[in-house]
């Protein structure tokens, strides 16, 4: 947050603010030699602060996880309540919420059950990782390769797709987003050889995504689907397990791609690696993927 | 071939010949107007006709798939009588083959049966994906995703890693190899939270090795294992799917991806693409794959 604060005029980033501890900061950008200034403000005096000092609205909560919490709520809050354009959030460790009882599978759950509280909309959060090069959505995530081949049901592609979809309209601003669907099976099965769900379930789900106007195609092999003129075909790639999607974003992009959550009633980004406590605060942390998050949310929502 | 070859001094390949129809290869490079010359050779003449044309040693099959097969065999004999270096193969159509009789799973399998025949040796092929910017080795290939899971068996860890780590020292001449290997579940599983297959099986296969003295390292999570500073830490990732290991090559080296099988008593390389029959003899493919097939067969072998 310090490093992306230094670079705003450089770099001409727009405003933001930050929930946290202002001494903390202050602290730490005295002990990093960074020059920045750290002010306490609200989230309605941020905007006027952020041109001399970072504004900083404090918590009320004082332990690490209960602070966590609470600022991905005020956050959300506020921008709710129009104080923000947009959520940018930093890393989480879930061991460290767990241990406070925290009863989310994820950030990203957590983020839907706020959308539902100060919204009363019912979200379904989509992950999306997005880079210059490349935008992919996982349609499975955090679970076990093993139960890949249960979990891809055509619902679940269709209502991922159709969230891509909608989102890449109405935020990105795609008239006719393209949505490039890859096979879940090595060559996407070979017509059945080598496993048929590119046939009983993604084949069935594209149909019924291109019969109500969204432009899926596919199931691709997924193995080209990345390189430069491949990746000229399409606006997002959908893929069945996580490390279809993640391997080749990471790849390309690695220290610049930018975790969305798509689905929210409002827009929410976030640096795309973890936490890495043991480098936090101590001047070595590549702000690269913070800033592209902060620019993300700022054309996004502009 | 034809573009190969005239690309040879340019290039400074290693000089190579085709078995083949001389014919109809004289006739497609005069209607591409590559002003290449052809010239029936043997295998023994064929280093001496290389200055000056392509040579072709003629197959007594004419049929397609006939003659695909007796090109392999062929080529597999000449390099075991010591008269070639390595064996180069173009892309096949495994439908066109089966029509015909063929009654290996594939490529690769078939190679094998022919070390069988012309070493007396029996051969594990192991198929590794090389660039200069990566080469990873897929340890399941063509089956269903679905399948992975009861495939994946320390025995094929094992098995699979030692013969790439030989390989890589006799061949690639690589002093200690270091060995990279992917998890099969995403972040490689978290300590068992998302699949226990890292636990059960990857781990023990690499303490295995590693008790052998080979230098395998991981299961590392395969969606970080792939970028520039990544990639600096080992000389060659194997992942548990295809497309773990097809992806990252195929995203950084589309077109200059060399498929090398490993565990065979000669080399064989090939351009890592499809058929493409609708381009072939018509003057569009590119022919950087094949080229740096050749020239990575001649470094090996010199």
């Amino acid at each position: 947050m310090l490093k992306a604060f230094c670079a705003r005029r450089r770099l001409g980033l727009a405003p933001f603010f930050v929930f946290g501890d202002p001494a903390l900061l202050a602290r730490t950008a005295e002990a990093l030699g960074l020059g920045a200034s750290v002010e306490t403000a609200s989230a309605e005096t941020a905007c006027d602060v952020f041109a001399r000092a970072l504004p900083v609205v404090p918590l009320s909560s004082g332990a690490p996880a209960a602070a966590t919490i609470e600022s991905i709520e005020r956050a959300v809050e506020a921008a709710a309540h129009g104080r923000a354009r947009a959520v940018v959030t930093n890393p989480i460790s879930k061991a460290t919420l767990y241990d406070a009882g925290f009863k989310h599978p994820g950030h990203t759950e957590f983020l839907g059950a706020l959308a539902k509280r100060h919204y009363d909309r019912d979200a379904t959060p989509v992950m999306m990782l997005w880079s210059q090069e490349l935008a992919v959505v996982p349609i499975t995530i955090h679970v076990a390769l093993a139960r890949v081949p249960q979990l891809l049901t055509k619902e679940l592609v269709v209502a991922t797709a159709r969230i891509v979809a909608r989102d890449l309209q109405t935020r990105f601003g795609l008239a006719a987003p393209r949505l490039a669907i890859a096979g879940l099976n090595p060559h996407a099965g070979e017509a059945g050889a080598m496993g048929r769900e590119e046939i009983d379930v993604i084949a069935p789900a594209i149909a019924e995504l291109r019969g109500t106007g969204v432009d899926a195609r596919g199931p691709f092999p997924a193995d080209t689907l990345f390189h430069a003129a491949a990746r000229r075909t399409y606006d997002v790639a959908l893929c069945p397990t996580h490390d279809q999607a993640l391997i080749p974003i990471k790849t390309l992009a690695f220290e610049r791609a930018v975790n969305v959550t798509l689905g929210l009633p409002f827009f929410r980004a976030s640096p795309d690696h973890g936490v890495a406590y043991d480098i936090a605060g101590k001047g070595v942390a590549d702000p690269s993927s913070l800033i592209e998050a902060i620019r993300l949310a700022d054309r996004i929502t502009a």
